[in-house]
């Protein structure tokens, strides 16, 4: 806060990937010795309830904290087909199941993706991120899971529903698109307009090559 | 079905582990063709669907399953503290956490367990299986997970809400207290009643010496 000060900064973006903190090894000076425990307890709870508890630590300090929506539209994932592949009825089944089992993981703040492949679901994030996850899936035997010549299943990502998309949006990019690849996936589906897609003509580029479809799906399409 | 009859098996107990098959390389007979379809589908809906499915043809045919719990209650894991060790007030709360995080996943028919550490959700199961799924916990920077001088978190199995306890129950064994001692965890709770510990002894002196908390909880103990 004091360097933002310093530097005459009002509006603050999360933006990036930060590895969670051993809290008892950081060197704090009198202000953060007070607010610690709030953010210590709020850590507990999981990524998300950490996150928010910092930006409300911002905004009492009268920063202005800024999501992604607002400060670059451009980078989120559109509603609809983004390459050339559309799912196909199988792949539609397997994502309405994605989408019931990353919003149940999602209201209790464990991840935010998980791989459904003919109805079984073969991976959940936790706190090993999502490439790792799709990785896990690709190591599984072949009888559960698709491969090049025979495509199947779906990576489904999603914005958690307590979330205010301010921090931490799903991401894809090219890796998401390599390792769905390797793990046999048909195609990737995530929440349109809260998820963000770094390097979108490369992406979409990349899933064509690879014969896998790219989706962006309106929350509203999956009523709970 | 006709090995069981040729040999006047009347019960059925299912036990081991199996592989799921790829459906459409299995051969079958003119009785099986029938029944595949069924098959086919209950196992798009997860592995306890599955299991029950092939639990009813059984019954139908005139076989009579049996349940562990039945046939060889000594493999159950019994209510309260097996090892040395108990559970802190820490411990204690993630295991809540992991009770309840554990039930949402099997409700969906998804995993039987999950690791929580300080009340973060390190890892949750599903087509993996647990050893997998705590070797990827180990893997985990030491700043969200325990350590063998410090040993924090808990690794959590339960028995899906809809399953019968007749098959696939939750497994603990040697393996199981030797990977969740890499992975720093303080102990293993599980389902009492409705949990297998096989070579319990052994696997009560592992704990004992890796500094592991055993524990057998009773499910009416977390109301949801």
């Amino acid at each position: 806060m004091r360097l933002l000060r310093e530097h005459d900064c009002g509006d603050v973006l999360f933006a990036g990937r930060v590895a969670r903190p051993r809290f008892s090894e950081i060197n704090v000076d009198a202000k953060a010795v007070l607010l610690l425990p709030r953010v210590v307890s709020a850590a507990r709870k999981g990524d998300d309830a950490l996150l928010r508890a910092l930006v409300d630590i911002l905004d009492a300090e009268g920063f202005r904290s800024v999501g992604i929506a607002e400060a670059a539209p451009g980078l989120l994932v559109p509603d609809g087909v983004l390459g050339q592949r559309k799912p196909d009825l199988d792949n539609e089944r397997d994502i309405a199941r994605g989408v019931k089992v990353v919003r149940r993981l999602g209201a209790l703040d464990v991840g935010q993706a998980a791989i459904i492949c003919d109805g079984l679901v073969l991976a959940v994030e936790a706190a090993e991120g999502t490439d790792a996850m799709i990785l896990r899936a690709a190591g599984l035997p072949e009888s559960v899971r698709g491969a090049a010549g025979r495509r199947q299943g779906v990576l489904v990502k999603a914005l958690k529903p307590r979330q205010d998309g301010k921090t931490d949006l799903p991401v894809i990019g090219i890796q998401t698109v390599e390792n769905a690849a390797r793990a046999g996936l048909a195609g990737i589906a995530v929440e349109a307009a809260r998820t963000l897609i770094v390097s979108r003509d490369a992406v979409v580029d990349a899933a064509d090559a690879a014969g896998l479809f790219l989706l962006g799906f309106a929350a509203s399409a999956y009523p709970d």
